[in-house]
Parts: structure tokens; sequence; C-alpha cells
């Protein structure tokens, strides 16, 4: 057992799933704050990677910055077409020169966004449907950070702190999932459903709502009526999904802004709203583990697009997610479980000022029956915390 | 009383004093993230105005997308230059057109943007300082909504919700009140002190670390002497003033990542961190309250430049705020009141599907005795929903 | 014979090719402010066509205004890498909408951009080695044009001129067939050749200094021995293409900025000086007929861009060079041609205020020979002007 | 005598008086083209000052590709409003950092505008009717360019020329002081006139046509009778002054494009059309003489915003005119003298490969009566080449 400052506890309140209200959102893939969340967070990657491969570790950067001006579109039964492209403008900071060598960080920024935006929205034009512009300054020079070369696990350069929990409720569960496997598995199957899927759980008792809202893509509606059955065939989809993750009643409720008799219904050339009059940035949207849970704490520090080497409130958001999962699987008994870790600044960053669990465990078990468990089981995690950063860099964790 | 769904109920967990660790943040004005919000509701206020005036309501838009790319600069002991500068785009929405009135939405925005600028930053030369650009596409035409010209209550147009608290806890009145009056009263005196302060509060049971970051204005600082003068004022300052809304024991430390040895010290031309590589957007800061509290539940909706007349989660988070504010200053007894408000997607805003009152009374009072009155306070202030439209076009309330 | 006002009479002064000295240059398709030419007309043919196809006539606009903001690049032997992108902001003004009908000016511009782009820079990474953007306001609503729908001749918007001459002299054709064959046939056979060759021609008497700088292509030169005979060998190609055009003696220079001791030596990742410091923009490099020709009259109208159904400057530029090429084709005797058409506000164009053809006529032939027919073969080109319309719309003109 | 080689020859054609059609044209100071001329002059002089100030020598710079996005106005009589912000992109290269002293180029540059903008449009609003952005790349590092510290002549670095010539034409002067005196003495007077005035002088024979298009001040046109009485009173006034230059006919057309029945007339808010669909850049309106003169040789090289310590080009072309000025004024008998100047790569600037004097000479005198005299004051004036470079960073000579 190592002297790290782990306290574990009861929570103090009701489990999420014992509150009476219960309300989740998730922003999907190609919701404009979405689409800004997964540039910056691949050109996070795109420098991580140049840096290990072109000077042996990476250096300071902080790409955490995208803005998006919507466009302006005029979608059509069959397939419409954008007028105004959409402006996305990435920012931040990045060494561009170490030790006598360049790195291209304006190029590589590029490069991975378009390459990101090519895989991610088959109906976007890159190019003619989106401008993408970038503006990376470089920072103070003297913050060069090691990652790659050395073992070394980095010293904090803020007090800041992560939160994270699990497992994730049943509401969670169905929010995360819908988005997920609508974009997925259902759209590759489907592609009238573009890739901003909005979706809104609402639990009060044991009745939960699911607001869908999905951006259909117009080439693959034929007329209203086609739009209608589009509309029908996601509801009957989502409603037989959240059956996989919970025993409540379940509403489903999906473009419930259409108004036929206008023919005002969601309907999009490009597969986002982004399209049209939507604007977005990064860290507005989903926290760390893809998920706005007001029913829990949150941290407002955006994920995407920082440095996982040395951004403490990154690693400490995606960590605290981890370790949670990582002893609920390890540890029985739990019911709830929300780990929240707060650096010192100047000290290691697997050495947190305070790591705090606190636990609802199930009928029967009592906290101090595992605390001990607990606690060796963050402990553990804690020790491994570059694996964190490695993960990040490729890409094997989601910030979004 | 109404028939509105509001719901008075304990707090299911520890009142925030009572809680072992809590943490308090808050940006100061000069924060690039706090210099998008400000510019963010400028411009919101100066277009509410400019369509009452001229078509007698206010019509749809948005401007809550305001990016800041960092400058770079050459702070000098007595003063030194802003290299290249910083870069300002307003994003948004407005109307344009509206029954043949044109509305200059870009031209105002740039006005406001300046004006509000011009009157915060002393330091900073708009126009060479500071670049401000703006592109403010136009929405969805039919998204017109009234207000002014008649007394109607609008409908919320999406599912949304707001939270509030009242009274500020012990760390969170210091930090509040640190940035307000640092930046204020004590600026005024003490012109070294720039716009740029951010200040973190950290209380572990009964001990309170009040962390501040001073951007000082090289201008005023003669030599490194005089810039540790500078800090050492600061800290009394904060240190005295902590006093005034506490009896725990408090430490104050004032830039601590300075190095003396190496000159490494936070020095400034323009008062913010802006100058030199720090990005900045809306939303990303303090919450509508004005302060960053992981230890309570928050929305992540940005309310800055959120249009007030339909943008329910504006309205709501800054609603309960003040419903939370009211009801404790008219309702004896209450410890901690947390109040949460959720809209009805096609219903009056005054008429939310739920507001949630959570209590934590004081010793010897139990919630039954003061629910109804608490309930008959909330509605109250839910009757009058529209006022704090107007508060926030009138510039009476803050947003961050 | 039509009463068009033409003139024919002798030149006053020397023929070109009896002139002491003659200048003559030309920036090649790849120079920066060709780059700017070559988009602004590809975006200029791209939306006459696009209002052809939708409305059935060409509506205002005007695209003439590109700007490049060059890049940073690092060439190196066997391949370097741009390192900050080149920034193309189109610049101009179209109709967007028309009774009804939506045009989708600015996607169209981007993608006309990219094409040509794609096509005529096989070495240009389009969105990451260089970003396009595009602002195209709208322009006075009342200045719609008619072409395609009816036969009509346009009536001159502003009074304007426009100046041509044939044939080209020795000089000429060797600068414009240099440029023409080196970045054409002779870098089919060797991509070592960038697209941005420049040339200056200088002739002295009976001396002809060719002077071309070229854009070596970093990927096809290992090191600076094989930049060297890259060198040389453009050097002896231009030297032996000069031979077709003159039995003057001609010098050819090739990259004579290099400093081979300092390694000095103009090698590009991509072909154009617009990688690394060099920027352009619209009109600002050769006139219409492909040439900057100080020797001769020339007008100052950026042709590039223009609209062709009622720009009269662009008009009239490409025109009295096509009727100087034809009448000098037609009539026999003359050695040079230079024709010049004034236009007349509120007159068809095809009616001139003033037509102006200055004869230099072989020994033996007096101006008087051949005035009429050749007053004749003006007035019958006067009379097809809509054709060059047709013709730039269509590609087959080229611009610059 | 120097051994400088200077040819003094007759010249070959007729003088541009005695030519039938003489066409003449000056873009006024308020015109897109003009106000992008002037602010890249002034950045120019304020970097060559500064360059100066901090490291005793002029360093490496181009500031002449500023680009103009023209705005949206709504001019109405008694004062209209801007809409949308014309766009003013400042564009070019400038060394920032120099043997450890880093020179805000940007910010200078930002400034210089700024100050100009404000100093010559004051019924434009710097800030929000325009917003001026820059984009200062730096080129090569090499190109190090000494002035000031030494006495030494620069080295031409290109091959180029320059174009000058004197005296001024009536037709010339004309045009050139319509402009200069409505926008000088007669809006000083008359406020009503804006800066946008573009004069186009016409010659045929002895009549002179003078086609003049202003654009009329909103704020001091109460309605369509006070703008026919603006049109009336320029049309006098410059029918009055062209007798001071000239004893032909002259006719004088004032808003010819106006039409008085559908009350579109040339109002503007702001003083210039760049407020309403007119574009602009650098180096597309008036040559270094501030004249467009199609019947004499001219040069294409944008002179304003080029580094005048080592642009050949825009030496040369001041120059040249520079020269023609002095040599007309001290030696008697010159009706018309044009001067070229052809650089050679390496030499020192006042020794070009040819300088070409071509004389038409008044009735009585030969060339070769004036030819030393003409030689004589050449060779002085290029004596004294540096003279042009002091005087344009001091401002003492318009470049456009």
């Amino acid at each position: 057992m190592t002297d790290r400052n782990i306290h574990v506890q009861p929570e103090s309140g009701l489990a999420v799933e014992d509150q009476e209200v219960e309300i989740v959102e998730r922003k999907g893939i190609g919701h404009p704050d979405s689409i800004c969340d997964g540039v910056a967070e691949s050109v996070s990657r795109r420098l991580a990677t140049a840096y290990i491969d072109r000077v042996g570790k990476v250096l300071h950067y902080n790409t955490d910055e995208t803005q998006l001006v919507a466009g302006t579109a005029a979608p059509a039964y069959g397939g419409g077409e954008v007028l105004e492209p959409i402006y996305l403008l990435i920012v931040g900071r990045a060494t561009k020169t170490y030790e006598g060598t360049r790195i291209p960080a304006e190029r590589l920024a590029l490069e991975a966004a378009r390459e990101y935006l090519d895989e991610q929205f088959p109906h976007l034009d890159i190019g003619s449907d989106i401008i993408v512009d970038v503006q990376l300054g470089e920072g103070s020079g003297d913050l060069q950070t090691v990652f790659g070369e050395e073992a070394a696990v980095p010293m904090a350069n803020d007090t800041s702190y992560g939160v994270g929990h699990a497992p994730l409720s049943e509401t969670e569960q169905i929010v995360y999932n819908t988005e997920r496997r609508l974009t997925g598995e259902y759209a590759a199957e489907n592609p009238v459903v573009g890739e901003d899927v909005k979706v809104m759980g609402k639990r009060e008792g044991d009745h939960i709502d699911v607001t869908v809202a999905v951006a259909m893509v117009d080439e693959h509606v034929a007329d209203l009526s086609a739009y209608k059955d589009a509309v029908a065939n996601v509801r009957a989809y989502v409603a037989d999904l959240a059956t996989e993750y919970t025993d409540r009643e379940v509403s489903v409720h999906v473009n419930t802004a259409d108004d036929y008799d206008e023919e005002s219904i969601y309907l999009t050339t490009t597969g986002t709203s982004a399209e049209q009059g939507d604007d977005g940035s990064v860290g507005r949207g989903n926290r760390a583990n893809g998920l706005i849970t007001p029913n829990r704490p949150m941290s407002m520090e955006a994920t995407s697009g920082k440095n996982p080497v040395n951004h403490i409130g990154k690693i400490y958001n995606l960590l605290s997610t981890s370790i949670a999962e990582s002893v609920v699987d390890e540890v029985d008994g739990i019911r709830q479980l929300q780990v929240r870790l707060l650096s010192q600044i100047g000290s290691p960053i697997d050495d947190p000022h305070v790591a705090d669990a606190m636990l609802v465990t199930e009928d029967g078990v009592a906290v101090g029956d595992i605390e001990d468990e607990v606690r060796a089981a963050v402990d553990e995690e804690l020790a491994d915390v570059t694996d964190i950063t490695r993960q990040v860099i490729e890409g094997e964790t989601a910030t979004f």
C-alpha cells in the first residue's frame, strides 16, 4: 500500500437512481459542439504523435478552442445543397520549433481535422461545404513537457480536479447508447440518419422519457411520407434498444419540433445542424464520459484538445472515470461510485492532493466491508496514471 | 396559490458547508473566457435594445459563441508592448431584416464589443492590441420572438433546465468578493492590478486556501522589488478581506507560479493573459452566478450572449439563482437552498415542468415548518419571470 | 459597312521590334499573383455557368479580388513539407437569390477553386498546404445582367477601354512560350519543374536575355548536384526553344539568385513560392494577353474574375487582342497592329465610342493600301462581340 | 560627369498632347483601391521608422498586399448607417526579430492603419464601420537590408524598371487636380463631398470631357433637391478649376449614373463606395504619379507598401518621375520628357543598367541642343537616389 491520500466514504446523498428526477443528455458526434470536440481531439492526437516521432517527446501544446460558425443550406427531398459553407477555426497553442527541429503544427492540424471530418461525416464535402482554418500561436517557450522519452510521471502544473463515476445509471446507459448505436450500427443500415443526433433523457420516478433529435439526410428522403417513416423507424429502434438497459417504462419522442402541416421538418443535406444556423465550440457539450449529467458533480474543464501529458484537468477527468469503472468491475457490492481527484501543484500527478471515493453500496454491504478493497483498487489505478496519456494519444479513449 | 408544479423537499446530502472538501473558482473579468462572456453579453444587450427601438420587439438572435485567440506581448518593467494582437471573433445568429426594416446587427455588435472593452480594459488599445471581428449569420427566419410589445409570457422552445442556490457558502463569498473587489475598489487605488484575476478557493474542513493569480500591469511595476511589493499588498488585502466572510482559518497565496530567481513573474502589458498565449471562449468559465462550484449541480449551458427572451437555459439559470436568493431573504430558517427549474416544450416559461427546491434548514427548523412559505415565495418569483428578461436587457444582471 | 467609329492610322512611333530596348515579362501559372488570377477566373466561370443553368442568364457578380497570403515551408532534398499553410481569400460580389431561386455562390466558388488548384498544382495538398476561404457579398441588387437567354448585346455600364496588339514580338513569343512549354510539355517529362516559373525577357538591339526563375520541386531533387543538373537542363531547353522564335542572339539565365556555396537555391515543396513568403493578388501580374509589356500601352484593369457579360474593361481587353490577331491573320502586309477600344456609357458594347487601329506596315505597303481591309476586319470582329463572353464562360480564352 | 549609362534621345512618336485621343484617370483617396494603397503605404512608413528607431536600420518587409472586402450600408437623406462592416486585411512580410530585439510589426501595422483611416476618413467609424485585420508573415530571414546606419547605396536585388514623365499634359493636370482639390479645399468647405472621388478625363482633339463620380455624404444631403444642388456645385467648381489648366473646351459630367426618377443616386454614409459592394486592393489603381495614363508606358508594379530601401520597382518608379520633373524644371525647351530606368541585379541602384530619356522639344529646340544638359541633370538626380527612400519614409512623397 502506498501513502497516497485516498478517502473512501459513503455518499452523503441519495444514489442518482433513487433520486426523483434525473436528467441526462448526450450531444451526438455530429452536433456542432461535438464536431469541435472531435476536431480538437484529433488535432491533439496528431500533434502528440508528431512530437514523439520527431523529437522523441510531447512538447507543449493545447488545441482546445475550435470554433464552428454555422453555414446556410437548402435541404430538399432527394438531395439539397449547402449554400454558404460552415467555417471552422482551429485555435490553440503549439510548439513549432524545438532544438532546431521545426514542427509543422498548423499543417498537421489541418490534415488531422480534414481526415477526421472525412471519416466521420460522409455527407460533408470538406473544402466546399466546410472551410477549415487554423490559428496556432506559440505559447510560453519554457513549457516543454516530457513524455515518451522517459518514464517519469509529470508534475501537476495547476490546481485542478477531475470527477468521474460508475456504473452509468439506466437513463445514462440509454442516452449514451441511443446516440452511439443510432449513428453507428443503425446509420450503417439506414443512411437517412445523419451524424447530428441529440438525446435527452428525463426520468421521473420510474418513467423515462427519451427525446431524440435526428438530423435526417435529405438525399435519402424522397418525400414527407418517407420522412415520417424514417422518424417512426428511429422511434421503434430506440424503444427497443431501451429495453436492453431498463425495465422501467420508457417513452420515446423523435424530432418533436417538427410541424408536418407546415412541412417544417428536421431535414439536412449534410447530416448536421451546423449547415444551418447552429454554431459550436469545444467544451460546451458532453463531459469527458460522453454525457451531461446535472444530477452529478461535473467539471467545467474542456477535455478535448487538451495536452494529455500535462493538462491535469484532462487527465484527472478521464482518470477518475476510468478508476470508477475499474473499481466497480473489481469490487463487488457497489451500487454507485463517484471518484474525485484534486491535484497539488508541484507534486507528481500520480499523487493527488486528495482522491475521494464516494460510495453507495448494495443492500447488505457496508462501506466498511469493502473500503480497503476500494482504496487498494484506486491506488493501483493511480499508479498507472501515465497509461491514460498513452491511451489518449493512441485514440483508445473518447473525450466527449 | 397557483397550480405550478413546485416541489419543496429536504436536500438528500450534506450541506456544502458541511462537506469535508469544497472547491470554488472564479475567473475574473479579464480572464480570456470572461472577456468572451462579457463581449457576448454586451452584444446581446445591444441587439435586444436595438430590436426594441427599431421594431418594437426582440427578434431572434444568439451571440453566445465569441472566440478569443491570444496575442503575443513583451511586457517589461515600466511598460512593455503588445507584439501580435489578440483576435476576437464574435460569432452568432441575428435577424437582419424584419418587415422591411434592416437591422445593422454586425455593426452594432462591433460597437458594443468596442465600448465594453474600452470601458473594462483601460490598458488595452482597441484596434491595435486587439482585433475585433464578427460573423453573424441569419438563423431560421421563422424564429421571431416577441418581447416588449406585449405582456405575453413566451413559450419554452426547448427542454432545458436551470439551477441556482443561495446563500453563498463562506468559501464562495470569499472567492467571489476577492475578484470583485480586487478588480474594483482595490485596482482603482492600485492600478498595478490588471483585470485578469483568477481566484481558486479550497476548503478542507475549517481551513480555506485562497489562491489568487493576478496579472500585474507592467507600466506600474518599476522592477522586481516593486513587483514583490505588489504581490505582498494583494496578499494582505485578500487576507484582510477574507475575515469579513469567515471565521475559519484562511491562507492566501498570490501568483504561486512565479519564480523570482528566474525572474519569471506574472507581468502583463494589458492586464490580461490573453495578450500572451491564453485563448478563451464563451461559456467555458463562470456559471451564471459568477462561480464554478463543483460541489453543487451546475448547468453546462453558456448563459452570456444568449437571447434573454426565449433562451430557456439562460432564463432558468438566472431565475433559479434569483429565486433562491429571494426565498432565502424572505423565509427564515434556511441554511442552504438549491432551486432547479425544468422546462416543458410548448408551455409558458412561467410554468415549468418541475420546480424543485432542495432545502437544508437551520437547527431547530423542519422543512415542513417552512415548506408552504418556500413554495409561495417560489411561486411568486415564477410569476414574475419576464422581469429577468428586462433586467438582462438593461444590464442589471450579471451573467458570468 | 456599318457606321462604327473605327479609326485606322499609322503608328506614330517606332515598331516595338525596332525600339532599342524591349522588356517583356510573364508570371507563370504558379506565381502567387497568377494563382489568384487563375482561381478568380475559375470562380467566375463556375458562377456564370451556374447562373445560366439555374436561372437561364448570367446575373451580377464580380470575383476579381482573390488575395493570397503566403505560407511557410521547409523544402528539403528528396521532399520537404509545408509548415504553415498558404491562405487564399476569395473576395467578390455575387447574386445569391433571384426570383426565389437561391444560388450557392460561396460553395460554388470554393468548389471551383479547389478543382482548379487540384488540377493545376499536383504538389499542393488542398486543405492542408493551402486554406481556401471565401467572402462573397451581395452587390447592388439592380445590376442584373442578361446573357444566354436573349441575343441582345449588352450596354456599356462604364467608360473604360481595352488595348491589344498582334503579332507578338520575337521577345514576347520567347517569354510567353518559355513559360507555357516549361510548365507544360517539359514539366510533364521533368516533374522537377514546379508551376511557379517567371520569365523576364530583355532585348537590347539584337541581343535577347531570357531570365527564368523556376521553382524546383524538392521531391525530385536528390541533392545539390541534381539541382544543378535540373537548372542546366532547363537552360538548354529554353536556349533551344528560343531559336524557334528568333534568329537573334539569345542568352538564357536560370535561377540567377542561387548561391551554391551557401546552398541557397530555389527549392520548393509545392512548386510555388507562395509556400514561403510571396503573397499575391488578382490583377497584379500578366495582362489579358498573358504578358507584361512596358513598351506597349497597357490597361490597369484586372481581367481575371470579372463578369464577362457586362464588365466592359474585361471584354474590351480580350476583344482588342482578339481583333488584332484576327486582322493580322486576315490582312497581309502588317508588321504591327495595336487596337484600342473605348466604351461609351449607355451604348451597345459592339459599338464602341472609338475603335483605334494603329498600324506599322511591312516595307512596300502603305497604310492606305490596306486601311479599308483593316477597317472591315475590325468591323466584323466587333459585330461578333458576344462571342468573347461565350469563350470566356466556356474557358476557351485565357485571361492572364 | 560619371559613367552612368544615360541615353538621351528623341521620342519616336507623337507627344501625348498631339495625339488625337488621350485618356487619363485618377482614383481618389477614398476609392477602395486607394484606401488599400494608402493603408499599405502608411504601414510601410510606420515599419520603416520603427526599424530605424529600434535597430538603427530598415529591415526586410513588404506590405503591399492589403485587401478590402466591401461592406453593406443603408445611406439615407440626413444620415444613414453601415449595416455590415468593411473588412480590411493587411497582408505582407515583416522582420519580427533582429538580434534579440522584437519588433511588434503587426501591432504597428494596425496602429498605422487606424491612424491613417481616422485622419483621412472622418465619416468612417474605425472599429465598427470597418474591421482592420492583419497577417504579416516573416519572409526569408537573410533579406536584411541596411538603411540609415550607413551611407551605402543598396544593390538592386531584382531586374525591374521604372518609368516617369513630366510635365503633366493639360488633361492630366485637370484630372489630378480635380480630385486633389475636390477632396481638399472644396470638401473642407462642402462636407457633402466624400473622399471617394473618381475622375476620368478624355481628350479628343481639343475637347476635354471630365467625368467625375463623387460619393456624396448623406448626413449633409437633406433631400433629392439638396443632392442635385451638390452635384451642380461640384460641376461648376470643376468647370471653373479646369480653366486654370487649359484653354481647350471642357465639358464636366458629375455622377452620370444617377437616375433621379428612380431616386437612384450616389449617396453614401461614409463617403466611400467601399461601404457598399466595391472591393479594393493595392496596386490596382493609380500609378506612382497618382494617375492612370494609358497613352504612356506604365509599370505594373504596385508602389504603395513596398520597402523603399530595396524594392527597386518602387524606387525607380518614384525616381523616374522625380527625375523627369527636375530636368523639365532645370532645362529649358522641353515639351515632354519620359524617363525610364532599368535595374541591373547586383549593381548599386544609383547605377542603373540603362537610364533612357525620351524627349519632345519645343519648336526651335533640337534634342542635340539640350542633350548634354539633360544627361547632366539626370546624372545628378541619380547620384541622389537614396533621397527618394528618405522622402518616402518621411511621408513627403505620395505613392498613388
